[in-house]
């Protein structure tokens, strides 16, 4: 089982953990610096696995959100988010600091991953993970193995087109399901300052948002089995995993001919499947 | 290099041919009864077969429209095509029939994998082929490995969401890129017989038909790639390789951002994809 550090650097926060046996036994987290550059953000790195005892060398898993390709350069997919992030060498600088055993990737590829082996996922064949939070990422894992491209974009399924919504998405496209389905949209849709608080208003607006939300993700389980042949999704993220919301990916598939009817069920390792999988990588996640 | 017989059934017709050296030289074809059995099928192949000096125990590829699950069990996807076709045991017939070493699988797929081996895919890591003819099929291959599912759905990208579209598709499912770029879904919006006399039509009625699916076939492209991060898609088919399609398609692609404008190529192999690609699996296709 996996043993070592793991960190996953999100738009929102960094998180650190210790890993024995595959399981999180001491966890720090600080809030992410959007703006800061590739210093910056490792040496908020370095703050959080010095308070967990880390030592150079200890054996180290780094997932970020953007993309990571596969020389280890991380690249911010969504303008919005991490704007000081563009092409920067995080695996170089990260061998420069800690030296060492240390792997990098795509935050929600390794949940996919976490998800698939010790979690949701667990003796399924084909399987994809989708967060639903304030963006939507995710990942597609085949018979035990992460799907991933050389550039790092593989995986990024929220990019995909959605047929129910039009605005303009992080990732430059238009008409997406992260920009149609994710928790921003949902506030967007809903008129209100979050996705939480759209989820506690009790109007028609709100529900409305909401249940496009769940009806693009709906959809793209649909595609995403029409293309791998899917066996099981399994669904995570603040959004993903709010209460009612599941219920109504199921109800708005239930419309879709069997065939496509994917199985869909609540991820089940919480908001830790990333740092789980960043030591799951046998090679880098990219 | 495979050497052997391949037979390519499609809704509209029998193809078989003797390969040599992975290159076809000797061809028969005859139409396809739509409406028949699982035994006509295969009395229909013996006859192509016997005329291209084929002996039982000679090793045979078979592929077909459709979906080929793994135990060999022949399904049509598509309700309009192949209506006699419904969970056959396609494998097993063939076999009591011919004997011998026999492998069975999706002609879109197998088309898939002879270009990405021989053809506009040689030497691309993540290589995807779309054929736009009648209806829309494809297939994807990552590293020189055909994507594929115990169910045999894997690769059927035309049953993906379009956002361009939402008429009723073969699948069953609504607004799918069949639904809106095959040739079916030209002829249909540009209130022709069929594909080829909107192409030829000069109205603008059959003109925005036809920018309709290149545009739908583009965004299935940057799709794709923002799933699979794609570095090449080749494009064949009837109203693929038709005069100017390509073109169009690529126009469209210009309007995505950079990181989803992925290499379109037209198709190498010309209509014998599916049958060369019949014998280059190693197992069977699904």
């Amino acid at each position: 089982m996996s043993r070592g550090f793991a960190v996953d650097l999100g738009g929102t926060k960094i998180a650190a953990a210790r890993i024995e046996d595959g399981r999180i036994v001491q966890r720090h987290q600080a809030d992410t610096d959007g703006k800061a550059g590739l210093d910056a953000q490792i040496a908020a790195m370095a703050d959080l696995l010095a308070q967990l005892g880390y030592a150079p060398g200890d054996r180290l898993g780094v997932v970020v959100a953007g993309r990571v390709d596969a020389e280890g350069r991380w690249q911010a997919v969504n303008a919005a988010t991490l704007p000081g992030i563009g092409g920067v060498p995080l695996l170089d600088r990260l061998r420069d600091r800690f030296g060492g055993d240390i792997t990098v990737g795509n935050d929600a590829a390794a949940a996919a991953l976490a998800e698939a082996r010790l979690g949701a996922g667990k003796g399924v064949e084909h399987f994809a993970y989708l967060t639903v939070s304030t963006g939507v990422g995710g990942g597609v894992v085949l018979g035990d193995r992460l799907l991933a491209s050389r550039n790092g974009l593989a995986g990024h399924v929220g990019f995909v087109s959605s047929p129910l919504g039009d605005d303009r998405c992080g990732s430059g496209r238009r008409g997406t399901v992260e920009s149609t389905a994710s928790g921003r949209a949902i506030a967007a849709a809903a008129g209100t300052a979050d996705a939480r608080a759209a989820f506690a208003a009790d109007t028609d607006r709100a529900r409305t948002a909401i249940d496009r939300s769940a009806a693009a993700v709906a959809r793209l389980c649909a595609d995403l089995t029409s293309i791998f042949g899917l066996d099981r999704v399994a669904i995570g993220g603040g959004v993903g995993l709010a209460e009612g919301y599941l219920p109504r990916v199921r109800a708005h598939l239930a419309a879709e001919p069997p065939l496509f009817r994917v199985e869909v069920v609540p991820a089940s390792l919480g908001h830790d499947s990333a740092l789980l999988g960043a030591l799951l990588t046998d090679t880098d996640l990219s």
